[in-house]
């Protein structure tokens, strides 16, 4: 079996316990052979800037770009809220994401059935909930240029930042989401505003000429604020959607909430196959934040966290027989009636970090 | 009493319609003598494409500037998905918006007690609902130049949208929404993404000033993803939303579809009153679309158009009896039962546009 190593960024507050669970997985699947991991770690947000006066160093940003995948946790907290702008523990995601070109981030928003009663939502809407957003991560507003505050005298400035696509950038997201849809229900929302901004015109142009490669899939054009209205009204009609690095930033989230599961959803963030290899650079991290609240104190849901490592092991090391099973197995333990505070029910009983990750674990 | 001039534009869909039954209750007011409004009426959107090339005629234009308020219905259909960009039928709305200096959009998101059951969230989050979300119209990336595709050759385009915003736009939105707070529940929450932007940096800091005139309002700060999770998850915890022109665009929809009221929305775009006469220009429309799927049929919901008139009543004439008189009318009717097409329900009377109007201004 090749050797396939991994950089684990815990970061912030809840980041450093939900990671021990994630050690525990991967000793556990070594031990039994089933996957030979080598694992460096590193720091990332407050925990670097605490140490190094930037959001992650070179040395790390190094280090994630040469490994196959980044199991990252979370970062930032009150303690860092007037640290330089450019050393914020959010820019740490934000250079890995640039640095790594993970442009392709995939956000399932899956309702666990044990969970449903969970969403605000009405059962009937989120039972059985299974969409996957599709976000463009390494370009739009996030990183155009200029991006700029300019001191104009008399008390005034002004604040500029840039969206900006490209063809290829749109094209290569674009299949993507076709390939994803493909997998799954073969149906594809792209979401623009492209009635009032050029991106979306872009965008839709090169959405639907590569819908023309993919005739078996289903392609709709939505606008971002109906889709964001769709998604409340009835998340079921949806299987893949594509949408820009900012839509996808609020959709997606949109998405997660719906489930009543954003404790448990997990992420990747995907890379161009490399042309010899085939290889593609990976990153995975929790949809949910730091919770500096809570850190601490052995109470953070570890699921997410491990669903992540699932992810991992389905798109970047085809281990889509052992994913499957973890992700059963998390399924399981949440039937069972165990569950972390975030998601407490009457009848159900309550556990902490180390004690979930453990039944999921005895699972396997 | 001095004589208001209203300025009508129906626009496309059901907005002829629906603007019927706005003729019929003005026609009542005035002859009551509870007003004495003036009207006029031009054409928007494809109506006015299909008679004059452009989304909206100079003359329009200038008459809507001169009103003392506009009366909007909707605008759009699939009859002018391929006209020349600059004249599809949003273009209208985005003239009179910049011409007109309305800068502040009211979007009030309020759940009618009959119509909670409409909602896809459960009953107890949103019974009772009463959010305001104030949307910054006239700037952002909805208007920042430069706003581009340049072909680059080889198949390759770049699309560029910029967000610009300047102190005296923030600073003038940001004092709508504390002003309205101190009307209702003295909370304001503003929305940003000043983690990844630097509007949102400049949006934070001059919201931040403004707070200080404002120590009688709560003033909390919140991402924009994150404003959108919190809504769906529980969205009484807001009251007044102040933000952006695109977030407020998505949020604002969100706020509206969690209601299940979504037909019964009205909005007001506002400018800044006139130095010397303290009026300001003034749009109302309803939330909800041209519906060009129902047009015609006399189906369609009048609920939000003439809730927009009382908007008007409100706010640009200071008639606030009768606004309020014409809001509870439209709740006393929901109450009794009737119900127009989209928000049908079992052993309620489904109704058509003219006898949904008749019904209200019965209760007059
Ligand atoms: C932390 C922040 C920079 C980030 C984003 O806006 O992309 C987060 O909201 C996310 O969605 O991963
Ligand atoms: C029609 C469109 C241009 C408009 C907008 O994006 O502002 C609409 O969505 C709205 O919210 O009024």
């Amino acid at each position: 079996m090749a050797t396939h190593s991994l950089f684990l960024l815990p970061g912030d507050g809840i980041g450093a316990e939900i990671m021990l669970e994630v050690d525990k997985l991967i000793a556990w699947t070594n031990s039994e052979q089933l996957t030979d991991f080598s694992t460096d770690s590193g720091l990332a947000g407050g925990a670097a800037y605490d140490a190094h006066q930037v959001a992650i160093t070179d040395e790390d940003t190094e280090k994630a770009k040469a490994a196959d995948a980044v199991i990252f946790g979370a970062v930032g907290g009150p303690k860092w809220d007037n640290v330089p702008y450019e050393h914020r523990p959010e820019a740490a995601l934000l250079r890995l994401r640039k640095e790594m070109a993970v442009f392709a981030n995939l956000r399932p928003a899956i309702c666990y059935p044990a969970l449903a009663d969970a969403s605000s939502l009405k059962r009937e809407l989120v039972e059985g909930l299974d969409i996957l957003i599709v976000r463009e991560l390494t370009g739009g507003v996030y990183f155009g240029e200029p991006k700029t505050i300019t001191d104009l005298g008399d008390g005034q400035k002004r604040a500029i930042d840039t969206q900006v696509y490209e063809t290829y950038e749109i094209d290569r997201i674009t299949r993507v989401a076709f390939d994803l849809a493909r997998t799954r229900n073969n149906k594809v929302h792209s979401a623009d505003k492209k009635n009032v901004m050029k991106s979306g015109v872009l965008w839709d142009e090169v959405v639907r000429g590569i819908g023309k490669d993919y005739p078996d899939v289903e392609l709709h054009h939505i606008l971002a604020d109906n889709a964001a209205m769709q998604l409340v009204r009835n998340p079921k009609q949806f299987d893949v959607m594509v949408t820009d690095n900012l839509f996808g930033d609020i959709l997606s989230d949109v998405a997660a909430m719906l489930t009543g599961s954003l404790g448990m959803l997990p992420s990747a963030s995907l890379g161009a196959p490399d042309p010899l290899t085939g290889k593609r650079k990976a990153f995975y991290e929790p949809v949910h934040g730091s919770a500096p609240d809570i850190a601490g104190q052995g109470i953070a849901n570890p699921i997410a966290m491990i669903a992540s490592v699932a992810m991992a092991l389905r798109y970047s090391f085809g281990m889509i027989e052992l994913a499957t099973k973890i992700e059963n197995a998390i399924s399981a333990v949440l039937s069972d009636g165990l569950r972390t505070g975030d998601i407490a029910q009457d009848n159900r009983k309550t556990v902490g970090t180390e004690e979930m990750g453990a039944a999921i674990l005895a699972k396997l």
